[in-house]
């Protein structure tokens, strides 16, 4: 096998399907990246068998064959080398030779035989999105799946197509996050629920142009992202998601208009005070056009105050920080609205134009 | 107590004490910043009995008094104020108050009475440097202190001053690091040993202004750095430092110039190739106008050339990859000369106007 790239082609490529190598695997092949030369270019493969990624690749002088490299070695010697043309040479054994000008670094590979390709998904139940908005949608929902495997149900997001419009859930039993985004075009009915690693590893992938699409397909047990020359594959979960609609309402008693950035930095400089473990919740206290925040631990104790713009009932509620937190830094609006109905009710943060919608559990607080 | 004066400066005061606050102590007082109100002013001070360090902070209305501050809270809390003017108000039982604008914050303070305040240092042997010079010299020796405890002296650098030429030296068993500073006045000879642990708090703490001096002063058992109204304060290693001048050779039978980026980046990829604790060397080949470069590991094996200046014999030499990386590292020329006499003896890398000497042991290989 032999081919010849540009350096930073390569070095594209070997990083993208990166993501989808065992961090800690004990079978040597789960931490190779296959390198296929064929007569149309180069393909490289990696895949841990519940996430696999691979791209194509433009290369010259190719001849064909196989070898899988330590995925771990390889993209540091392609990330360190000179910027030039590569050549890599697989020989006898698979000694695998990388050279770029006068440099020559030579290591081991392994047969290709026993890696894991990519399963073949169906071209069903599609979709299709931009980069942007993909990764946008990941980055707003991500923080509020669970983090153990409890439910696993739980540690993936619900992607669920209905005409076109797309819908995105991720909840952890204390709130639930919701992103909807309109899409160009209609497509059927159609959910799924990806893992969570997934999507933060395809997060990384996305480069983020509004004008480049990702094309989306659903099957029984897979669903692939294809997209720029990259396909990812990926387990979905099994089972059905949680029936969200029935926790979700739209009714409130009062209605908050407040500065995103002036309530985030009050929050955290609350959540100085919480250690750990701790559940002592931030009492938010709101009446007329204004705020008073106040929380105490075993650390000490903190009051504050912001202007609001207030509809119906005064209220006095308290909350987790680092929830309300996590859900107000991921947005980008100026101001944010909060829409509450009681002390023992959740709130709801959502934008007019129907977005987003996040809902965030309160906490019992004595006064 | 009590003072007001603006987050910038109270959190750049405190950010510069925090680094003598120990990391992991079981003394809940050593974890504090001492805080002391007076006419002339607000005094901060952080000890941890190896290293200390005070600033004196400008501040208004203010009542004196002492209050000792769990450093880690207390910082985090000043770093996180809204920008504006900082009001501290310590009262009954040291509960102190920390507002700004309309946030407040309270903690429990301890009383200062245990705080170990900073030793007495006699004003004797001294010199003046620049913030500039002192900082880069301690970069650029600072990478070749011995790692243990094993020889406690080995974990500092030898600060020796000679009428108007201040000598650092850092040494490990495998290589030496000099640098040389030629001062704006002649003070007298004497020398200490400063730990290594000082040295990197120190260079956090000065900003590197050219003209902006650090006066130095040197006593029996400690070392103490006044600049900028801050006072760092370490003590110093006991015991005779190595005889570097008999380890130091100036005869050489090759000498080499090369470009260090072009070098670095050889000697970086090889590093690939190197596992912890692997002893393989990087060998140089050195004939007329170019360097062979190979190495060969249980990983794979390397082969590069770069073009040289050589005067003198041909030589075939080994060294550890990551000695030769480090020194070349903290250099900015963009060309380096080596001077070497043998496989088996130093190589030199030092440049004309004698400002530093790196000597950095062979390692022996087979060809």
């Amino acid at each position: 096998m032999k081919f010849t790239c540009s350096k930073a082609l390569l070095a594209k490529g070997v990083n993208t399907v990166l993501k989808a190598v065992s961090a800690k695997s004990t079978v040597t092949i789960l931490q190779c990246i296959l390198v296929e030369a064929a007569w149309g270019g180069v393909k490289l493969t990696a895949n841990n068998t519940e996430l696999g990624i691979e791209t194509m690749l433009d290369a010259e002088n190719v001849e064909p064959g196989t070898v899988a490299l330590d995925a771990k070695i390889f993209s540091e010697i392609v990330r360190k080398l000179p910027d030039g043309e590569v050549t890599l040479t697989c020989g006898l054994n698979y000694i695998t030779q990388i050279s770029c000008g006068k440099t020559k670094l030579t290591i081991a590979g392994l047969m290709g035989e026993d890696f894991e390709r990519l399963p073949y998904v169906e071209r069903q139940n599609m979709f299709s999105i931009s980069e942007l908005s993909l990764r946008e949608v990941i980055r707003q929902t991500i923080f509020s799946i669970a983090d153990n495997d409890n439910n696993r149900i739980m540690t993936g997001e619900w992607f669920e197509m209905q005409e076109n419009r797309l819908r995105v859930v991720s909840l952890d039993g204390h709130r639930i996050s919701v992103r909807y985004v309109n899409l160009k075009e209609i497509y059927g009915n159609y959910e799924v629920v990806v893992p969570g690693k997934t999507l933060q590893e395809l997060a990384k992938i996305l480069e983020g142009r509004a004008e480049s699409m990702v094309d989306v397909y659903i099957s029984e047990s897979y669903i692939l992202f294809e997209f720029d020359r990259i396909r990812v594959v990926s387990r979905v979960e099994e089972g059905k998601y949680f029936p969200i609609d029935q926790m979700m309402s739209n009714d409130y008693n009062t209605r908050i208009t407040v500065n995103r950035r002036a309530l985030i930095d009050c929050l955290d400089r609350a959540s100085l005070l919480v250690r750990e473990g701790d559940r002592k919740p931030i009492v938010m206290d709101m009446k007329e056009d204004c705020m008073a925040l106040s929380i105490r631990t075993a650390i000490g104790s903190m009051n504050d105050e912001l202007d609001i713009r207030k509809e119906g009932e005064d209220l006095m509620i308290g909350f987790n920080t680092k929830f309300f937190l996590d859900a107000l830094r991921v947005l980008d609006e100026e101001e944010v609205t909060l829409y509450l109905s009681g002390r023992r009710f959740p709130c709801y943060i959502r934008d007019e134009a129907e977005t987003y919608n996040y809902m965030i559990l309160p906490v019992n607080f004595v006064v």
